[in-house]
């Protein structure tokens, strides 16, 4: 069972259609990159015309923050596993699944301003909300002392899982996501004060 | 007082003239990126000429590649501060200090296998041998348990604060340092088990 961390309105702004240029948009920044993706191979992709794209975003940059943004947004689903282990195994896999979309854009973003804002404070705002509730759910249960947890703890997970794939080239494999778990994350947290 | 990490022989294989044009590059790649870096740059900055950094290094990422290199070399002091929180936090700086070429290289490295597997490499090997040493004096002085120390644990150092520098555009402070090492790493490491 998971419960929804509501994106601002609660429910997605794109018409099916629409939904579907932005997936086809994230499957080839994943495959080629920023700088591979063109305008033709999204409209081929989605069976689409050029225009139809054009006219929501009139640039290549708006499309793809659209796209990030809207990939970001349908993953939001907060794990409710029943144990702090399981929820962050849960956010890990989430975050290893969009470190290819991630890496892509790494490049682009230290470029492009308005991207790296986007690509930034999505990658806050979602991790924040997931691990938050995984937090405190934790501490509900019992399994984590009652206090604060620093912004650093809350954060490694998903930063060393994207170390991991994007500037080390050694993708994190199921053993690197449980040893981060079990041997750094989980003891930090319980070890209490 | 510091220990030196041995380098494959120990000592630097560059001439004094050499070394200056090395570290002019890494200047360099530094402040402008990989991309931005021009022979002519490097030749005006170290106040030699071209043909002179030719004749030793015929391609441009041969020559990045070897002042890379020598940058890591030329920094792989171990620290001997007498405890483990005080030789993790100066292992910190060091990863600090290095991050802003690492960044500048890692977008390179993603199109170049040569350059992937030196920065991949040096990284590698940098670490291991300063946060091993680190560790092993920890033990012995008893400060941690003994035992085998996981590839993750050792890893989320130097990891984590790339992340920060490369790919979350939040340079790390000295206050994340500190929390990474006394809320993640030391109690991580102490929990014995």
């Amino acid at each position: 069972m998971t419960g929804a961390v509501q994106a601002p309105d609660g429910h997605s702004p794109w018409t099916p259609r629409e939904a579907e240029l932005l997936s086809a948009t994230m499957k080839i920044v994943r495959e080629r990159g920023y700088d591979g993706l063109t305008l033709d191979a999204v409209a081929a992709t989605a069976k689409a015309s050029k225009a139809t794209i054009y006219r929501r975003w009139p640039t290549k940059a708006e499309l793809v923050l659209t796209a990030f943004t809207e990939g970001c947004r349908s993953t939001m689903a907060a794990p409710a596993t029943g144990t702090l282990r399981g929820d962050l195994l849960r956010i890990g896999e989430l975050v290893c699944a969009q470190a290819s979309a991630i890496g892509a854009l790494t490049f682009e973003a230290s470029r492009n301003q308005d991207l790296r804002n986007a690509v930034q404070g999505l990658l806050l705002d979602h991790r924040n909300a997931l691990i938050g509730l995984a937090l405190d759910k934790a501490m509900n249960r019992g399994e984590v002392p009652q206090g604060s947890i620093g912004e650093t703890l809350r954060d490694v997970l998903p930063g060393y899982l994207l170390f991991r794939s994007v500037i080390s080239g050694r993708a994190p494999t199921r053993t690197t996501l449980e040893s981060l778990i079990d041997e750094v994350i989980v003891p930090s947290l319980t070890q209490g004060d």
